[in-house]
């Protein structure tokens, strides 16, 4: 699949996801949200993708939903726009699901499944889904130019992309609250103290500083780590801790007839491990260990 | 409705809740709580209230549960009180409700369920329901002068009003535990490295600082920010994301209908959103999407 | 019961819990898991103990799980491993539960169910099942020596002990997947500003300060400290506070029959209370709430 908006490129089992519309700040528009949709699901089963950089081309990260276009700016199908009764009975259709769902909620529920670690790296502006779609992502950083702002009460909409799932657990419920009722917007030091962002870089570190996150990454073992993505979510969600170890308990037991036995071989060996599992391949019988029958 | 316990102010659309009763240093009484319930019930349909500040009047915030009275001062009608065996049984009797139910988690339910904003300007001393209040309030803001103190182990009872819940959202479990197991006296600085108060303000420009805050509010979208606040305290606490996605799909397609239409024309239009959108008659269909059946 | 691995030792109310293989680390063994959950079911009965300190002797406080045996070093009774299949359909068969669960979980439940607050007193490398068991104890403390390393991935196998629940209820989600993540060893300026850990002191006041706060707590009532730990954990993890709302109304209404007499009545006299409760025999009887059918 080419890409339209977006750039998809590996290099040294990272991928670098480039949202592409510079001229427009890289605003979000359907298109978009399909390609990101796309590209996520395709770095989740590629074997050579080990950890995933987004950012943006030009100045700006994402100055949020395109509003320069004629037609619907929500990101909504309006060949295929219901009523509203209709919306709501109609929920769960798939002809509602593709065009008439949150597009950005799309794309965020796209990175929720995906295996490989995401990293945001924020180089300018993230406005709307812009921010929202980073609360999706693991782990953000920023540079002295990131300018985040969760605007959407100040233009009569509510926060999307399933970001009040995302972003209280993040920072908090209550700083949460705070930034999306104002709609102000937040430079990098009020990100870095509040948690949203890991570290603030000069401008032409940054790129350098989520590679040398992601590099790490990709040396240890891609299941585990895909394993250790879906459980962290997941496991923390969980209303006991004995789901948690439930899934521990499976993964531990199949790590031993696995890539355990590499690890601790190295350890004892004093030397890199080599793990030559696949996610595309060698994910374990329990995995997905979740109902999969909603999403 | 008159107040005895408390004062309702509202002036450019914020509404100062203050617990007035002074030369007691606004210790709690069944009839503050019920007071309290019945002001925050009138705000969330109260047009003229889009932002509410919650302050004591004097020295104090709120000094705790009253301990002065004979008879019980653990907020319970005597009147109606059953045996610990009764109790368990009829929990969601009407008559245990109203009557023995903890007064406090009564107060912060109602809180809750309101659709505007709360922000504690926490003035002076802030104990335990006095503290556990602020809890369910979305922003805390101290002066040099706050205290809080999550003293009930120290007195053989345990936290109430619903902190277990709300507190640990605001500073994580660990220090949630530690306050309450040490019952110790929180100073502002502490408050404010811990995460439950956004900032600490001279004590003469507390309410001031409250205000600004509850300004920028007055100014968005109330229906959107109405949908915003009960989106993050119910998506946040659903184990999957889909969750929020479902909401969010229909609360930006009725957005997109309504107040969102006028918020994209003002951001092109490069001038101030005029919303006409009100939460006692404007609230979307889907609205409440939770089963109310208890609470 | 004699301890091999572990220290049991009570004095002036506080129980010190000492990991004791200090030429080994004190690194984790079946034997060790075996006694730590005896140890902590132990001292959730036990009057005499109103606060649990766990350290590690020697320059360590737990090296991870021991690697330098021949068998099975994952923690799994070889002699009753079933294959993969077996494994995840007979998760809740006691064979399985007592021989291939994951131990380090079996600890962290224990921890979970205790009655007392636990205080990590972390004087050196925690590492692997060395820094989960931690995160289910209640308050961390470092010194200059503390190393933490979340090193699953690193050698090919998945965060267990139930961290996944607990860890991003301490620290968020995103700080925590970074950890799991690249494997790093944290130093304790790390873990404080992350909020992991509640203070850095000079190795030799480690254990001073843990006691410190351990005093504090048993100079409170035992009963109401109970079920103020399970309240916290359990109510904060329910999808809505009405559930905390229930429970606290027991729990008060309790208090007010029993030890919130004395607490009231030591306040109003100015003076030190006496509680006389006691956790073995003074839980009240909703005690507990929630469901025991699996853990």
């Amino acid at each position: 699949m080419q890409y339209e908006t977006i750039r998809y490129e590996v290099k040294d089992h990272i991928l670098t996801l480039t949202l592409n519309r510079p001229d427009q700040l890289n605003a979000f528009t359907i298109v978009m949200a399909h390609e990101l949709i796309d590209a996520f699901n395709r770095a989740s089963e590629d074997d050579e993708v080990r950890a995933i950089v987004v950012t943006g081309a030009g100045r700006a990260f994402c100055a949020g939903m395109d509003l320069s276009g004629e037609g619907n700016v929500f990101g909504l199908d309006e060949a295929r726009s219901p009523t509203m009764e209709d919306m709501e009975k109609r929920l769960n259709d798939p002809d509602i699901i593709s065009g008439v769902r949150d597009t950005g909620g799309r794309v965020t529920l796209a990175i929720y499944d995906c295996k490989k670690p995401v990293i945001a790296a924020i180089n300018g502006a993230a406005v709307g889904i812009g921010a929202t779609m980073t609360c999706a992502m693991d782990i953000r950083l920023a540079s002295k130019n990131t300018r985040i702002g969760f605007v959407f009460n100040k233009i009569g909409i509510t926060p999307e992309a399933c970001s009040t799932w995302f972003l209280p657990r993040i920072v908090g419920v209550s700083q949460a609250l705070e930034w999306c009722y104002t709609a102000d917007i937040i430079g990098p030091d009020e990100a870095l103290s509040a948690g949203l962002v890991k570290s603030v870089l000069p401008a032409d570190e940054l790129l350098a500083g989520a590679y040398r996150i992601a590099e790490k990454i990709a040396q240890h073992c891609p299941v585990a780590i895909a394993l250790t993505r879906q459980m962290m979510y997941r496991n923390a969600a969980a209303p006991h801790p004995i789901e948690a170890h439930k899934v521990d308990s499976l993964a531990i037991f199949y790590a031993s007839l696995s890539s355990g036995k590499e690890g601790v071989q190295s350890f004892r060996e004093k030397r890199a491990a080599n793990f030559t599992d696949k996610c595309s391949v060698n994910m374990p019988p329990f995995y997905p260990w979740w109902d999969q029958s909603e999403s």
